[in-house]
């Protein structure tokens, strides 16, 4: 892949705040940047060249945001089949459809995941109620239910305590295209963030540890406390899934642990990251920086941290405390510019720095106030 | 002076690197920009939530600039005063018109710095051939016969070797409002860069060693090699000269160091400088993030560096280079998506990082390759 010449033009889809520090991080390296979204307000809409704001449908203004760009990446991973189809006959589009379309989907992830011989929860396809059975005998109880497809930040997942709470909870999510999933009695969350460019040299992240709230990611910690060997192990799970996707850019994969160190794979995220944003200010460079080199290929380059960091989320309201966050000292402050403070949105983050070896303990971190 | 509130907007006058690189900042911390510039071509239009293009003389889109942000700054300090007048009667401006106002007339700014008991090559108003010869008596000979304004990277700057010389130069750039000033025969040159908030507390940068070529800066490193006696003398020397301006932002005071370590205050620039541009990567707040806080009423944050730092300007054709540069380990690429290479043009930098105490040594750095 021949890399983008300074003043090329990355096409984004999506306009939100992942959007927003791409199209940061691409100016920075004299990239510009064009965004298509559906929503007016997109915050990503204030720090690029050009904004377009219309349907993912819309074959025609697909058309011409493709030809007015040299590549198209995405901030999330619902892109429309239809929409990559529509912009890959024209362009470039890194991650590519396959890769989208995968991540899209819980059971295909699932099925490609455990295809490459790296372990998940048990799970199993339910298309309706009558499967509830079947799949709670590979699961075991509790289980959780969830749509195959647009769920995120613990929507449309349903836990299940019963085969009857099972029939009910397919109900409630519509009976089909669900996945059943054994639920994990104790585990930490992890993930693992790997850039791969075209050419094939691949890069990673210190692996963070992940804790979420109401289902939504509330905190990263980084070093995670996981063993070298473990680290090592879900960094190679992670090589392992963007060799196989012949994968463009930076891929998260969020793993369970287990109580015996066993590494579950629990999803797949095809863009950069929520559990990577502490990599603006304990990195050389951000996991942004380094999605924009690999979709622009440019050469990847080693992360290099020079600093413990503890990333918290702003969420909803939380935001309201920037002006103390703003003077805290060792804290770097990142806000989105998004209006509205609505309950559960993501305003903005937090990266409180440490010296290399310095972060607070397990315990106390996960005590922290957020 | 209270804090502006994320979602507000920063007005910027001038859409030149530094304004792009204000403007990126800016929007980390959830802050808008509205860019002002008489340059269709600025390279800060690209990243900013508005641009108006138009000429500094224009009353009707000076006014209604004014009225959609709320504060404007600057990054450059030759806003005529007119412009400057007519903002500040409807919106605060940071730094106020009268640092802009000192800082574009060489005179003014050496009798201001001198009148705070600060030292100067020795100088001289001349403001025609006639003055030459006492000018002469005063500043010895060389000396270097300047414009006292507009004249910036070397430009308007004539060296002189005799009296006869001097009339010469003197017709040469216009016969009227020059200074003549010593033309010191060894020196170093540094900078202090601090940063002012209204409220009073200041925070200082290292102070970077700077190298020019051609009347241009090409390299800055960190740390200089002043011994820290002279280091603090420096930041004393720009701490006293904002606190007299009662200066709200980035000030940066370059310095000749003479061989028997006399600092002498060379100029001042009253905004973010050339020779701040490593703090983006080597220190956890870059000076444009620390202006953007002072204009805008946050906290000023200690800027911590974290390694040592070689920044090298790349100009004109320098700009070439990128593909290697991009791929240089620990070399962090800025590039300011201007279009054309033009000879002089400032088209990026790069800032090698080293870890603490661990920069080349000053001949080493002297001589590396730009």
């Amino acid at each position: 892949m021949r890399a983008l010449a300074p003043g090329s033009t990355i096409g984004i889809l999506g306009g939100g705040q992942l959007g927003r520090m791409l199209a940061l991080a691409a100016a920075e390296l004299g990239l510009r940047c064009h965004i298509y979204s559906d929503d007016p307000q997109s915050p990503a809409a204030e720090v690029c060249a050009a904004f377009t704001c219309a349907d993912f449908s819309n074959t025609d203004t697909l058309s011409e945001f493709a030809m007015s760009v040299d590549v198209v990446t995405t901030e999330f991973e619902n892109v429309p089949a239809s929409t990559a189809e529509t912009l890959s006959r024209l362009v470039a589009v890194y991650p590519d459809a396959a890769s989208l379309a995968m991540a899209q989907d819980r059971l295909a992830e699932k099925d490609f995941v455990t295809g490459l011989g790296l372990a998940t929860a048990r799970y199993a396809a339910v298309n309706g109620p009558d499967d509830i059975a079947a799949a709670l005998a590979v699961t075991g109880l509790p289980a959780i239910l969830k749509t195959r497809r647009l769920g995120y930040d613990g929507k449309g997942q349903i836990r299940v305590w019963s085969a009857e709470e099972g029939r009910t909870a397919c109900a409630t999510l519509g009976n089909g295209e669900l996945i059943l999933e054994e639920r994990l009695s104790f585990f930490r969350e992890v993930s693992a963030l790997v850039a791969r460019s075209a050419d094939g040299p691949i890069v990673a992240y210190d692996v963070p540890w992940n804790i979420h709230k109401n289902g939504v990611l509330a905190r990263s910690i980084v070093p995670s406390g996981l063993t070298d060997a473990m680290s090592a192990e879900a960094v190679a799970a992670a090589t392992k899934i963007a060799q196989a996707l012949d994968y463009v850019g930076v891929l998260a994969v969020e793993f369970f642990v287990q109580p015996d160190g066993r590494l579950l794979v629990n999803e797949l995220a095809p863009r950069v990251h929520n559990s990577g944003h502490w990599t603006q200010d304990a990195c050389r460079v951000s996991q942004f920086a380094q999605h924009i080199r690999a979709v622009a290929g440019w050469p990847l380059v080693a992360p290099q941290r020079h600093a413990d960091v503890v990333m918290d989320n702003l969420v909803g309201d939380d935001v309201a405390r920037w002006p103390t966050l703003s003077s805290e000292p060792g804290a770097a402050l990142h806000l989105y510019g998004k209006r509205e403070p609505r309950p559960g949105r993501k305003m903005g983050h937090v990266n409180r720095l440490y010296a290399l070896g310095g972060r607070p303990g397990d315990d106390e971190v996960s005590a922290l106030p957020g």
